[in-house]
């Protein structure tokens, strides 16, 4: 018998929080951060070097894996942990973001929502019994509700109306769970609301009356400025139970990591520092940085030399700036790799900074250094 | 001071030789398979995981390096194993293919070409000196002539044409070379002359009167049937020396190799391996396997369980077949790895092969597996 899925709250520095969950697959230290996956791989990377990085779970998106290879594929094939070769622990969302900002001819419905692949023109059903079904299928160590996610500006009847169907999603997606015995796995409801707070508190309280595992805050960081998405954070936490995890999805920038986790997240997934990684953007202790800037092309110094990672201090600038130009694949590889492992020594010093309760001036000094932009030219 | 360069034949086998040479940057066995190292990468791969193909040698393309990032560049950044984090030996070719393959508005004299570079329109000169100059500067261990070399079928007229201004250019590059000290690095000469058999032992005869560390034939897989470009090898090889090595440029698919080295051929290089995992082939000792055929989808077998490379028997068939048709990185990524690793196992079959005197059986055991085409379906 497994275990069943723990979180275990060690220490708090104002509303910042250090703790771990413990999953089928392993332990996990918060605040973390999870790589995404999206297609059964964290795009350019071995999983090897994926963990090498630091990271301890990665994320999957059902919608693309419904789509291709198919969840009844990847079960047969022994699940997810095993198709793609990571031993550790998987979260999986469940889908709901991905149709509505990918396929075409949506159709929502109380039921379901139906749609037509950006792939091959397929058409899909998930509802939100599907959407635990296929994470079952993967053997996702933590699971997510179906919602309804919204672009935000948003006009307050639509955010209401999609909100109260993520509710009713919320409880469907439980009582499909619980007809499933998985032992140790987890599964979080969806805050939604929008930008309105007062809608964001009432879901957060349904939600916690329905009962899951841990708490995600949904449907920010798609569209609204930086200011609006962390007066929600700091406004829905508070309302969240102190003994479970909380993971704000899809965010973001090292700095939207810092400050959301200043207001008490526990857990984050972003594509920034592998699609940044592709597009020639490393992110480093001093901000971040365009490698295909002509400035870097003579300069024989690495990235950062007192960086944790072996490829921020081995290669040479000038070396990362000619596989950009020359748009090499291991350009994209050394640079996601690099941005991976920038975001996870960020995470790990953040655990250390609550953890000796000088989580304040860790994240001065961490704003201090981004502040310089890069380190003087030579 | 650097020990001179150095090849020593340790046994033959019929006309297959098992030998090794001594570079500034370390010793490499023979017969030996150079992945090519284009613009300073071997295309997907980070050079560790090179190295542990078995890999000894990479070869660099100076057309390529002498557009972008540049020769002088390169050597202020402490020259090219430095830069691309390559310490094991590098052969650059002397750019003649690529100019006459890839550049336009090629104009070709006596002193020198000049071409337009594909990627921005700026011409260059590439002459024998500034070949080799160029070479010294990328600091490679082994430097190639500059050459004219001409596609196949080509009038004897103009094989003739070529294949003694490629003599002329030879002895100049001589010359060139020997005015920089560099104990310890060689230059080999290129045998031309096409599919004309007497042409070819008159360029051999003559490159051997000038004297090189080793001798290459050039000129060859360029659209001639294969059974042309062997009967070239065997009636040219047996006019080089036998205490020089022997290298066959840009050649070729794995069956290519074993009738080369049977032929007496010690070097190859070829992109074969990288650009095939680039499209979703695996070479393996059952043959070359297309991972985008539908039969792979859920296969979920290794691609070969014996092989020596983990990447070869971690991930199943099916995953791989996922990754080439979803068009991921990691696709290519591995599946160049995974070929590359086995023309390296290749050529340890056939080095282990000629030194126990037993490559006529290794050969027919190899190619008996090829014919396979695959393992059989589950």
């Amino acid at each position: 018998m497994t275990t069943p899925f723990t979180f275990t709250l060690h220490k708090t520095d104002g509303m910042a929080r250090r703790g771990d969950f413990v999953t089928p697959h392993g332990r996990v230290q918060t605040p973390a951060f999870m790589p995404v996956g999206t297609a059964a791989t964290v795009k350019g990377l071995h999983p090897e070097d994926v963990a090498e990085t630091g990271a301890e779970i990665v994320l999957g998106n059902t919608y693309h894996l419904m789509l291709r290879p198919g969840p009844e594929r990847v079960a047969a094939l022994g699940g997810l942990h095993s198709f793609m070769n990571w031993p550790l622990p998987i979260l999986t969302d469940s889908g709901g973001f991905q149709v509505m900002s990918l396929s075409s001819l949506r159709k929502l419905t109380e039921q379901a929502v139906t749609f037509r692949s950006h792939l091959d023109g397929t058409m899909f059903e998930l509802s939100p019994e599907r959407a635990i079904e296929i994470q079952a299928l993967l053997g996702a160590d933590i699971s997510m509700q179906l919602d309804e996610c919204l672009k935000l500006p948003a006009r307050r009847e639509e955010i209401e109306r999609a909100m109260a169907l993520s509710l009713r999603w919320a409880e469907r997606s439980r009582r499909a769970f619980e007809s499933r015995i998985r032992a140790g796995y987890a599964l979080f409801g969806i805050v939604q609301g929008g930008d309105d707070i007062p809608l964001r508190q009432e879901s957060a309280r349904e939600l916690v009356n329905i009962g899951f595992e841990g708490y995600a805050i949904g449907g920010l960081a798609v569209g609204e400025p930086q200011e609006v998405m962390l007066k929600v954070v700091e406004e829905t936490t508070p309302r969240l139970p102190a003994d479970r995890p909380r993971y704000l999805m899809g965010v973001g920038t090292p700095h939207d990591l810092i400050e959301a986790v200043a207001r008490g997240i526990d857990m984050f997934d972003c594509v920034m520092p592998t699609r940044n990684g592709r597009h020639g953007m490393a992110f480093t202790r001093f901000g971040q940085i365009n490698l295909s800037n002509a400035r870097h092309a003579d300069d024989p110094r690495p990235l950062d030399e007192a960086s944790p990672h072996p490829a921020a201090r081995t290669y040479s600038r000038a070396y990362l700036h000619h596989l950009v130009k020359a748009n090499e694949i291991l350009g994209a590889v050394l640079l996601s790799t690099i941005n991976i492992a920038y975001y996870q020594a960020l995470m790990a010093g953040m655990r250390t900074a609550i953890e000796e309760g000088r989580f304040a001036d860790f994240r001065a000094a961490t704003l201090a250094g981004w502040a310089q932009g890069d380190i003087p030219a030579v």
